[in-house]
């Protein structure tokens, strides 16, 4: 296998994939890396690899890393400790990451996902990350993301995944014109102080939307506003007056995977 | 009111505040610092405060609670922006802490504790806080904390419980030892790969505890050895191994809500 080996922090390489931690350089670069010995392996396993970085001492303890890198025909890169370091976000790096293929988030959702999650405004890295690791444990088909929300290839927020980002498709888009079009064909739940009780809901469409709203502000008025959203809420019998959002979000879904509906 | 105003990052107390990011000096003090508006009110309203911490210049924005340290006869002390920055752990402080008196934590659990939730070795300060959030908005009755659990007095674990730390009672204790006790009244339900659905439970008795395992390790095998545990699994129909912590466990949580048992 063929390895270049990388020391220098001036190498562009490295300058181009430290830039990665920024959505901008990301979308600019159509990548975005996959930092850690779990991640890796998810990222290779979805072969959504677009080549492998290895510190030097790591190259014995990673080898099943780097015997898949080859079979996939893969470029390798070993870095100095140096280059590693300053390439991942981590603070302390695990000696492995995969830089990989941001998918294109701007396509049309396709007809045939029916249990779908919608982020309105989900501000937090970890809370979007959390979200689709619950959402892929579910069997969940997609997730939109509306305008203002965390984007989920920064190194955070793919932390906070364990690997559900190469398994759950993500669409961006302008969520209530999106909701809008759902609105025929599936239920839309979103959280309110004044809903009725999620947990007794009647189904009256195929498909479902679970809405999660930004942490602060709750749903935003456009969504409200979309013809057919059904404004609910969970009991509070205690003293907080909310929950956090991803686990708001996934108490709603898994109520939907205990009935199958 | 008496105010005392603080510049110096020399000064003692100064000095002492800052110590208590740490646990060691929290318990050596007897206080933790509950940092924000939002955390002052809630430490306020709870009568949990020793003193106000207030920045000069945020005077007038936070008279609200200038006026109820002065009603519950609370020492007010008024620090430059440095020793504010100093004393604080967020990035960005917004100017007001409150001195809170550090609850015992190794007390007997009362009786009358029917809804419980138990942490076996959570690491992550915010799964530990949204844990508390969660139990509080659900109306649980206490937190377990067992051995290797990172501890809910933490400023990322109190920034994530949104003030339930103020509701929610905690109690430090020797896990496996505390869950036989429970077992004579109690459901205990730990999470295992080879457990039975969750959601196809049937209780047995008129209390209930929800254990949540370590991040990686989950329920630790001293726990599962306890006469009288038993193993539950979440459905995981997509491809994730496993959920978020406090995800898990608010789904456990929340599920016994629904069905008010």
């Amino acid at each position: 296998m063929e390895k270049l080996y990388i020391t220098s922090l001036q190498n562009p390489l490295v300058k181009a994939w430290r830039a990665l931690k920024d959505a901008k350089a990301r979308a600019e670069q159509g990548l975005f890396l996959a930092e850690g010995d779990h991640l890796t392996g998810e990222a290779l396993t979805a072969h959504a690899a677009a080549a492998l970085l290895i510190a030097e001492q790591e190259q014995a303890r990673y080898q099943r890393h780097l015997d898949a890198a080859q079979g996939q025909n893969l470029s390798v890169y070993v870095l100095s400790d140096r280059a590693m370091g300053a390439v991942c976000d981590a603070k302390t790096p695990q000696g492995v990451a995969t830089l990989c293929r941001l998918p294109q988030l701007h396509q049309p959702l396709p007809a045939d996902k029916l249990k779908i999650a919608a982020l309105d405004g989900v501000q937090d890295p970890g809370n979007v990350g959390t979200m689709l690791r619950t959402l892929d444990a579910a069997g969940f088909d997609a997730l939109l993301l509306g305008a203002g929300t965390a984007d989920p290839f920064s190194p955070k927020a793919l932390r906070a995944t364990m690997g559900a980002v190469f398994r759950v498709p993500v669409y961006a888009c302008d969520l209530p014109r999106q909701l809008a079009a759902l609105a025929q064909t599936h239920d839309l739940y979103a959280g309110a102080l004044d809903g009725k009780p999620f947990f007794e809901r009647v189904r009256t469409h195929p498909g479902v939307c679970v809405i999660i709203g930004n942490e602060g502000a709750g749903i935003s008025d456009a969504v409200y506003a979309v013809p057919g959203i059904q404004r609910v809420k969970l009991p509070m019998a205690g003293g907080a007056e909310s929950l956090n959002a991803s686990v708001a979000g996934a108490i709603m879904v898994y109520d939907i995977v205990r009935l199958g509906k």
